[in-house]
């Protein structure tokens, strides 16, 4: 099998090494997986190069989201032949990898692009708009980095239940794009946000989410009715969240983080069944969908990810370790 | 009556005047308190100043808190000669005043200057201490602004418990008083904070208590456990609260405001007694109990808060509108 691993953090194009090694055996209770799909995202290389919230022992092996399919059974619950996605920070840019059966997803076989970018940002997008405000159709929320993977994800499920959303972006040439995908209103961020969006909504918002932190934050806070939320996700800016204390103290607003990995330990198997069984149906009717640029080997995982954060890109780009023409087994192939 | 006034916003030295107006008649449903003891509290002269978070239409009544006697009554709940909270905002620097029956919180006789004080620091110490986090005996909380009034009930409240408080301060000097008053731990503010908290206390905080913003708001969230609580009440230093995205991402930090005003909105009558009665058993047994500096006549408000403000005191200051000498016709007389 090969593995894409790196033994120091730093630049990926220069750290990330493709090694070959022998298959382990299965123990009791796992499943081996040929990974079909791996998206490279910007957590990816925000981990490889030491920056990320968490610090994985090292060596490690790259990869946090991945498509694949069971070959290899060792105990109950799945099927050789079975698609599954791969649980959060596997090490998914492998040609093959060993899991725990409890912890794998089942999906149906579809769209294997789109499907192998479940795990994580759709998911995010889902679990923000579920898990802090109970959002009714007509609602308005708030995003700051609207134009992110996780952003262009809030817009598609919000606008498939009838949720309004104000998207924050830095600059105006990202709102075409947002409002052909579902945006109720793009702002381009700055010390007048909170009185733009009441000037063009007229509405407060019940929730409000942050992937930017620094000032965009307590802008975003200012924006919230009463008693509203803002949970943050990220700090693109690179800098700490301020807020007033103000909207804290006089308008209860409350302050929480969303980190997916914190939501998979606590959920039920049931659970994350469900808001995986409702993302892959999301897929199948389109309401869910990301454009891909192109694919790569995993042999070529420097190249890929030096082309990944060049920017400039139309779409996604992905890992496919068994070539893209390549379902493995499965009943419908692609391309 | 005798009342001071503000008719714009600006230094309460020179803004606050006394004025002699008619008694209003009572409505159906209220009672007439004469004042017997008002404190003045920073928040007293920052709203005078216009620099809190909400602005009284103008000319406004001066005075946050108070206790009087009840001394005519139009409708039922209350008797004449009953010693009474009067709730919060009232405009409480006056000789007397009309409020709404149910909003009065009777109390038993006893210290008419600790009583008096019960309103709003102890309750917000009070409230701080029991609307966010279960905590337990043993359990550990940290607050910035230690030695502030809130600070010290805080401390006298939770020793009562037999929580560990650790308590932050900005000066050295501060540290031998709020030792004395049963803080666990006092520590300087600085960048270190959240190292010398695990190091002396080896423990995780499970509720923090800030005041302060800036930096210092940051700092608290670093001490605690994951998935802990910092609530925040003020901002001393005057500017925005910082936080890392990281502890409220990875680690589940969850930020809440507290503001007395909304918790009297939404507690019910049966809640606000409660509270206000385990504070006057505390007072009552020794367990909260705050230094007395001085008291003032209302006609010499200006000079009063001028003395207040000008810091080095001893104690609290209160204005006493009929005298300290005089708890008209309670059964108890002190001094």
């Amino acid at each position: 099998m090969k593995r894409a691993i790196y033994r120091e953090f730093g630049n990926p194009v220069k750290v990330l090494e493709v090694v070959e090694e022998d298959s382990p055996a299965l123990s009791e209770g796992q499943a081996r997986i040929a990974v079909l799909r791996s998206p490279i995202n910007p957590s990816d290389y925000i981990q490889i190069a030491g920056e990320y919230g968490v610090r994985p022992p090292l060596p490690a092996t790259a990869g946090n989201e991945g498509l694949g399919r069971v070959t290899e059974v060792n105990g109950q619950g799945i099927a050789v032949g079975q698609l599954v996605l791969l649980p959060p920070g596997a090490g998914c840019w492998v040609s093959e990898t060993t899991a725990d059966i409890r912890q794998l997803v089942p999906l149906p076989e579809g769209d294997l692009d789109q499907l192998s970018m479940l795990m994580v940002n759709p998911a995010t997008a889902h679990l923000l708009l579920t898990e802090y405000v109970d959002l009714k159709e007509g609602d308005w929320i708030i995003q700051s980095a609207a134009n992110s993977g996780v952003g262009h994800y809030v817009v598609q499920l919000a606008k498939a239940r009838g949720i309004n959303v104000a998207c924050v972006v830095r600059r105006d040439s990202a709102a075409p794009e947002l409002l052909a995908a579902g945006a109720t209103e793009v702002f381009v961020d700055g010390p007048d946000l909170a009185r733009e969006v009441r000037k063009r909504t007229g509405a407060k918002m019940k929730l409000a989410l942050d992937a930017v932190a620094g000032e965009t934050f307590g802008r975003l806070a200012e924006t919230l009715e009463d008693g509203g939320t803002l949970v943050n996700y990220g700090a693109m800016s690179m800098q700490n969240a301020q807020i007033a204390a103000g909207p804290l103290i006089f308008r209860d607003i409350r302050v929480r983080g969303f980190w997916l990995v914190h939501w998979f330990g606590r959920a039920s198997r049931a659970e994350r069944m469900g808001v995986y069984a409702d993302l892959t149906r999301a897929v199948a009717t389109g309401a869910l969908h990301v454009p891909i640029d192109r694919h790569f080997a995993l042999e070529d995982v420097r190249e890929a990810v030096a082309y990944t954060m060049k920017g400039g890109r139309a779409g996604k780009v992905l890992i496919a370790p068994h070539g893209v023409g390549s379902g493995m087994a499965s009943r419908r192939r692609r391309r």
